[in-house]
Formats: C-alpha cells, structure tokens, sequence
C-alpha cells in the first residue's frame, strides 16, 4: 500500500488526510482549528478590513492533525504503517503573504513583532489595501496594461503586491525588517523541507501568476521600474523575492528529518509545490481539459485549464489565466463570485435571523416554487463581483417585490441570482474559447442543497455532477504528491494517471428539466440586462423589466 | 350648542363622529366593524382580485355606531341633547358602485341576489376588472384621449366603468337586473334621505369626476357613441345612471323620518353631499389653496386645491383634477401613493415575521442610522405606483445591499422610498402650477411616526404638519354638514369660516435638518434616476449608482 498525505489549509482550521494512492480512499483524516484570533482569525475593532492570521497556529495545528489523522488511519486499517506515506501534498488559502526574516522565519514569529498585526500572515481576506489596489490598477493600466490584462484588468486588494505596499505605507518597520514576503502555500513546504533561506524558498506560480503578477513571458515578477512607480523599496525588495516560479511538476523539496520526526512520516519523501486550496480542489475533483470544476461555498470558485499549445487570448473579467496554476502543461483559468453561501446565509441568518433550521424550512417552502412563481429577480453582488465584472464596489439588487413577497420567495431568488452569475461566467469562457463538456461541483452547499444544485442545472442548462470526495482540496493535494513520488514508489507517473484513480464522481446526476430551463431562459436575459445596466456595461432601457416580470409570474402561477 | 354628525365609511368599519360646531372638539364617537366576510370584505378564494362588501352592513352598523356616538357625547356632556343635531355629513370609500334596484335597493338585499358576489357593493380595492380597464384606457386613448387626460391618462380597475363592464361580462343576470348603479358615498346620504328611485338620488361631483369620466364641459358622463365601443349595453346604461353631478354646496336631501327615528336625531335636518374619505378628510384637515394634505395609511392620498377662477390644465400622471370634487369653487387635486404603511406591514410583518413590538425595534434601530449610512436606495412600488406613473403594473426594487445590511436598515430604507416617491408628487403638482405653502399630514402613520415625519421633512425640504383631528374623514364630513345647515341654525355659511372654526393642526412641527436633506438631495437624485429607469420614463445609465451609493455611505459612516 502506498499512501499520501493531502494537508488543506484552510481560513479557520486545517485538514490533514491520507489517501491510498490506488484507488482515493480516504485512510483518515483530522481537522484542527487554529486556535487564536476568532475562529483563527486576528481582527482589528478599529477596522473591518483587518483579517490576518498568526503563523504559528499553521505549525502547532499541522503537528496535531498529523497526529489525528494517523491515528484515524490506524484504526480504519490496523495494518497502515506511516512508512507508506510517499509523498505530501500542501494547499492554502491565497493571497496570504507572510514577512519573513533572513532565516524564513516569520517576523510574527519573533519577540519584537509577536503582537504587530502587520507583521503576521495577511489573511487573503484582508482588504486593508484597497486604496493601494487602485493606485496599483491605476498605474498598471496607464504603465503596464498587460499586467492587469491577465487578472482581468482590475488588482485586487487581496493580492500580493497591495498588501506588501500597504505594510510600507502603514507598518514600515515591519517592512524593514522583512527579508521577504513567502505566500502561505509556498512556506509552508519551505517549512517542511526544511528550507532556512528565504532565497531557496521553491515558488509556486499559482500564487505567483495568480497574485504577483508573475509571468515567465515578462521576466517574472512586475520590472522594476514598474514597481519605483509604486515605491522604490518595493523596487528594491524585487530581488530579494523570487525570479522563477514553477508547476506541479517541480517539487518544493523533500522531508526534512526534523519535521519527519514531528509528524512520524518517513524523512526524505517529496512535497508537492503549494497551490491554492481551491486549485488542488479542482484536481482533487477531476478537472482536466472540457472539465469545469466549480467549488460552491460561502463563495464560488471556478477552474478549469487548457493545453498549453492552444493559444488562449486574455479573456476580459477573468481573474486569472496562468499557465501550470493548476495542471502542469496547461494554463489554469480561475473565476468566481465574490458570495454565495454568504448571501443566503446573510438572507436567512442576518435579516430573517434564523438558524440552521430555518434554512431547511426556507429551502423546502422555495422548492415547491416554479421557476418565475416568485416575479422576483436579484443580483447576486452583496459582496462585490468577481468575475466578470472585477468590481468590488457593487452591491446587491432584488426587484420584483409586491405586498405579498414572502423570504421563501427571495430566498429562491437569491439562489438564482448566483445561478444566472454562474451561467455569466459558464458563457465568458467558452465564448473565448475554454471548452467546457462536464462540470463537477465540489463543496459543501453542492453536497448538502439538491434544490441549489437543480436550479444551477436549470439556468445554465448543464448536467450538475458533484466531486466525489467530500475534501477534494486536500486530495488534490494528496494526487500532486503521488505523481511526485512517481509509479516507482506506488503512486503514479501522470495527473491524469492519478486523477483517473485517485478521484472521482459521486452517482447523483442534476439534469435540466426543458420547462424549467425554458422559463429561465427568459428571466436570464432579465438578468443580463439588469447586471449590465448596473454593472456598467451598458446603458439598458429597463423600462419594461417589471411588467416582464410579472407577466413569466402569471404565466407561472397557472 | 349646534352639533353636527360626520360619518365615515371605511373599508372595515364605520365611525360616527358628534362634533360641535363651535370649535369643532369632539363629543363623541364609536366605531363598528363591518359583521360579513373578512373584516367587512367578501373575498373569492379562486380569484385574489376580488373584494366586495355587503351594503346591508353599512346599514346595520351605521345604526350601531350612531347609537354608540350619541352614548358617548351624553357621557362626556351630560347637557348634550340629540335635538342639537342640525346636520349630516358622509363620506365613503370608492370608487365602490353597487347596483341598485328601481327602489334604489341594492340587489344584494334581494333574495335572489344575497349570495351573489356581482350584486355586491364592489369595493375600491377590487381589482377583478383589470382587463376592462385597460380596454377603456386603449379606446378612450384613441376615441377620447380628453376623457383620461383628466385622470391620469389611465383608466382604474378600481373604478366605476370597469367595475360595472366587468359584471357584464361575467355575471350579465345582475346587469340586467340592476335599475341603475349608485356610488357608496352617493348611496347612503339617498338612504338617508329616504330616496326610493335612482333616478332622485343626488351624485356627487367628487365619485363622478374621478372615477367615472364625468365632467360638465363635455356633457356629463362618457358620450353613448363611446360607451356603445365598450358594449352596447353600457351605452343603454347611461340614461340610468345621472345627467349631473353636484359639489358640497349641493345637499343629498334631508333626513327622513323612517331613518331620524332609527337614529335617534331630528328628522329633516340636511345631509350633505357624499365625497371620499381622503376628501372630506382633506377638509378636515384645514384644506385651503396653498395647502397640501397628505393622509398617510396603508396608502397615501394627497389632496389639494386650485381655485377654480384659475385655468389649471391637465397634470401628467395626476389621477384627477375635479372641479368641486373637494370645496364648491375649487379644483380639487387628487394624487396618491398605492402602498405606504402597507410597505412596511409588509417588511416587518410578512418578510421579518414580527409584530407591533417588532415594528417598534426596528423604528428605534433605524431612527439611530444617519442619513445615507444604509447605502441602500428603495422604490415604493410592492402595489405599483399611482402618481405619477400611473402604472399598476410596477413593483418594488431594493438594492445596495452588501452582507452587512439589516432589517432595520432596509426599513429605513422603505420608509426613505416613499418619501422620495410623495417629493416627486410634490414637486409633479408645483411645477404645474398649484402652489403648495404648507404640508398638512393626516392619518395613523403621521400621527405615531416622527421617524417617518421627519424623513419626510428632510427629503422634501418642507415643514410637516399634522392636522389636529385623528378623526379628519368624519371631521371634514361634518364641517360639509355644518355649512350646509348654516350660522342661522348655528352652522357656518362658508367652508372657510367653518373650517377656521372646527380645524387646527397640533403643535408639533417637523421642521427639515439642513444636513439630512444635504444628503438626501444627493439620495433623490439617484431615486429619480432608478425611477425613470424601471417607470419607463427614459432610458438612464444606471452604471454608477452602486458606486455612488457606496460613496454617500462611506460619508455618513465616518
């Protein structure tokens, strides 16, 4: 038997989980929260924005879900010996750069900066930097318009760059001591490879690409000159990151003796590069090319990936396009939408205020609803919109509303709101040439809402299938591990090797249903035409929307 | 001491008000619920449109809360003698037709039609009759365009012709047996009187010249020619139903004896002519030129007046502007919002599921936001919208919601909508030439909201008022009854001696914060542009305003 090890760093806890390499069974797993902060997370009362994280919380949790999940091994299979674990794989949330001193140590991790909230993990979900993000987007436009071309013409204040210059602007001593800043998915196999030099930290191009505007085509990271226009130390700190950054094809090292001996893993195996959680999620749910892998939580993330000897353009509103991000020797194509959990959550616990509970009765009251019963349409950007819109200053619409409205209905209709975005960013893609034949759903609300999951069928007019493990981040992983350690060692000598073994499907089908998709059909090109109005796209006459609306509703309540 | 009675006929009770006519202070009064159907309305559960009444409740309970009155002015005023009764006045709802036999009694009172729906008064809110509606609006526009150009260039469902089209069309036996249809607030001052044929019952001006097409300069009614385009049957009609139509210096007759012995008053004392409530409630509110009532309830009706010695032309989006409909020798102006307090019944009862103490949270929550600081921009349109698009067929739109947004927040943001929405009717009435010195507001909402009295103030940049009665309906239909008997018999000789005399407003003024409507001018702008948009009044970018809105909350939060 030979098995890998997924560890899946996520915003609130960690996962760790070993895989039989033949055929993706789960051994064991072990999720640790991160113990400090709320929920793992630092804040700051005086600023909403502020969301970092404590880097020794990575170090302490990874050792105890080491620790749970063989055990969790252990027990399932009495005859499991951690000597054949062949291989690590790591993800993490991203952007979260960390400052890091000479020896790629955490400056947070020092006595000087222990309590300096600038000098932790900038969780991605900080927003400290917007004011940055569009000095940076603003330059790069007039500058370097190929640098923003590629992440969908708008830097994010989640990103590298926006965070590392909002650290200079506001915490310059911290800045100053930095010897350079190591993404959180790129440190943590530094870390376990045993890596005490920022300079031989091994890079991934996930973060890279993605975040840092990094691109071999461009000499790496943003130029110098570039960067001077930003600020001249973050010219100077250019040399001190990285030049080159590379797939999952190069790995980040191999296990140092310490940490084997921390975590009771055989000393020497190989780590996988780092990827984003939701990149590995996407392999770990199947992805490959005419896949589109869609992880459906609090918010959206899609992937997909094309061979790189096709010539894929810029495709306007997407995020990213980088090549090797996901599959080595394709470009990864990431989108998404900033909120979709989050807005029902939002709906049906911060207005409705109820519980767990009332989702259930909401969802089942929504679901003896036909499509357009409601008369109701929303827009799905209480949280901004990601893609493909890259505007962070949108907000949320519902319109339709009469006296007899109930939340069930606006319940129904926020779900839609996120299926006709979700269909936006289907069409961009194969509009620009990103075949997609199959599209597999990964994440807890595509496992736990069939209501949510036959809407989407409906409205995008797409087979739904869902990934068939339920931790398919850290699987991912645990496949980029296997093709590391390679046939030889008991795991495989190909993604799509691995992949075809590893992962899989779960047997539940969400077709579409032709009436439902009819009716949905004339409420999407409602919705196009309210989400280009007010996403600034272009000028609509909107003057007969409502009358539409209600007139697919009487047709409806027939 | 002279006293005059003042009956107000609402849509679930009725109220007798005993009021001197002196100062106009209150002997007594008593309220009874209409006994039929759901509080006093016969509903259809096949058809959701349909509301009607059984108008041998009016009589029944017309009885009771005279009873009931003269009850509690002997409590209150031991001295107080029945005797000083020197007249009568009444107002109803309507557009509320019922069809009446060649007695003059409803065919609803007959044994072969008491069970029938179609032989009932047909309430205001009945909307079963849409479709007949639209077809007068299409042929008057064609045929006619003078006869909706005084009504706001759309022919009602709620009104007269397309009640009485609708019950040809579907229930023609009651057609065929109605002599005539007389108006609710036509019908109870003739019974009053003991008018026993159609044909001797006077008709107010006020149900005429709004809801049925009437006017003196072009004859009356609609011209045969034009009824025989609906059916041939309505023009055979016309001879039924009046040649003309009085203002309130015309009585509807004097008490009968049959009926001053069943209220206990003195028989042949006048009774005035019938207006709507919103009418006489507009003259018990203090109308005059230069001043605008706003009764504020579930909905909101706004009334003013133009002396008719002036030639004021049509208003856009006005419902009507009826010479005499309010006071003799006036234009009276009618405009309205379809849903107000219903609004926010609707948020805080049917979406937050609460209840009166819920109403009461959500008003302390919202009066402490400023100005702005919800980022949230609301149309007033759950029940379409009356003025000044005329335009049932709307309904409402919220947005700028983030995950953020509260219930308070979104009540605030309701109550903020139909402010703008009556500063468009204000300003709508203004620039076509009726002056407006002072806003007099009447109703329950004015009298127990000063959070929404105070939005008002601040969006429409103009002192709010409230009228001194709580009773203004009953109140204005006994100045009416106090003119018409006359300072001989202790009355008044004119309504604005009487009015000077019996009406006043309380003390407190709402008066606009500079800042708030700063910021509210900002807001309106934006309402303006939303309004447009969906009202199909023109094509707007809408392209900015989330951004916008974000920029004035971001200003209100700091």
């Amino acid at each position: 038997m030979a098995v890998t090890l997924g560890l899946d760093f996520g915003t609130n806890s960690v996962r760790a989980l070993l895989v039989d390499c033949r055929d993706g069974s789960e051994l064991g797993t072990c999720v640790v929260p991160y113990p400090s902060g709320d929920q793992g997370v630092l804040l700051d009362p005086r600023d909403p924005h502020l969301a970092r994280q404590h880097p020794g919380d990575y170090l302490k949790t990874l050792k105890q879900s080491m620790a749970g999940a063989l055990a969790a091994a252990r027990k399932a299979r009495p005859d499991f010996d951690p000597a054949s674990v062949i291989g690590i794989g790591v993800d993490t949330t991203g952007s979260s750069p960390i400052p890091v001193d000479r020896q790629n140590r955490p400056l947070a991790l020092s006595d000087r900066f222990r309590e300096t909230l600038a000098a932790q993990c900038w969780l991605w979900k900080d927003h400290t930097s917007h004011e940055e993000a569009a000095r940076i987007t603003a330059l790069a436009r007039k500058h370097r318009p190929h640098y923003t071309a590629r992440c969908g013409d708008t830097y994010s204040s989640e990103w590298f760059w926006s965070k590392i210059w909002h650290c200079l602007n506001t915490a310059p001593e911290v800045f100053d001591a930095a010897a350079s800043w190591v993404e959180f998915a790129d440190w943590i196999p530094s870390v376990l490879a045993g890596v005490t030099d920022p300079a031989q930290v091994v890079r991934g191009v996930c973060a890279a690409g993605h975040k840092a505007m990094y691109a071999k085509d461009w000499g790496g990271l943003p130029d110098e000159e570039f960067l001077a226009l930003l600020d001249p130390k973050l010219a100077a700190l250019r040399p001190r990151l990285y030049q080159e950054a590379h797939d999952a094809s190069t790995p980040a090292g191999s296990l140092c003796p310490e940490w084997a001996d921390r975590l009771g893993l055989p000393a020497g195996i190989p780590i996988a590069i780092g990827e984003f959680d939701v990149h590995y999620g996407a392999i770990g749910s199947g992805v490959e090319e005419g896949v589109l892998v869609k992880v459906i939580g609090t918010s959206t993330c899609d992937c997909a990936v094309v061979s790189a000897d096709k010539k894929i353009g810029d495709i306007p509103g997407i995020c990213g396009i980088v090549e090797g991000a996901i599959l080595p020797g394709f470009y990864g194509i990431e989108a998404g939408q900033s909120a979709v959990g989050d807005i029902f959550k939002w709906w049906v616990e911060g207005v409705c205020r109820g519980d767990a509970s009332l989702h259930e009765a909401l969802t089942a009251e929504a679901a003896a609803l036909r499509p357009g019963q409601s008369g109701l349409l929303a827009l799905d950007w209480n949280n901004g919109n990601r893609t493909i819109l890259v505007d962070q200053r949108l907000t949320g619409l519902l319109l339709g509303q009469t006296l007899h409205t109930s939340r069930a209905e606006i319940y129904r209709a926020l779900i839609e709101a996120t299926a006709f975005g979700a269909r936006i960013i289907l069409e961009r893609i194969e509009d620009y040439g990103v075949p997609v034949r199959q599209i597999v759903c990964a994440g807890g609300i595509a496992e736990k809402n069939p209501l949510l999951m036959q809407i989407y069928a409906d409205i995008t007019g797409r087979e739904m299938r869902i990934a068939r493990s339920s931790q398919a981040c850290a699987l991912g992983a645990a496949v980029a591990a296997s093709v590391l350690a390679g046939s030889a060692a008991g795991g495989h000598d190909s993604f799509p090797a691995a992949q075809q073994a590893m992962t899989g499907l779960k047997e539940i089908v969400y077709r579409p249903d032709p009436a439902a998709s009819r009716t949905y059909e004339r409420l999407h090109q409602l919705y196009q035409q309210v989400h280009d109005a007010f996403g600034g796209v272009a000028t609509v006459d909107l003057g007969r929307i409502m009358k539409e609306l209600l007139a697919i509703k009487e047709e409806a309540s027939r």
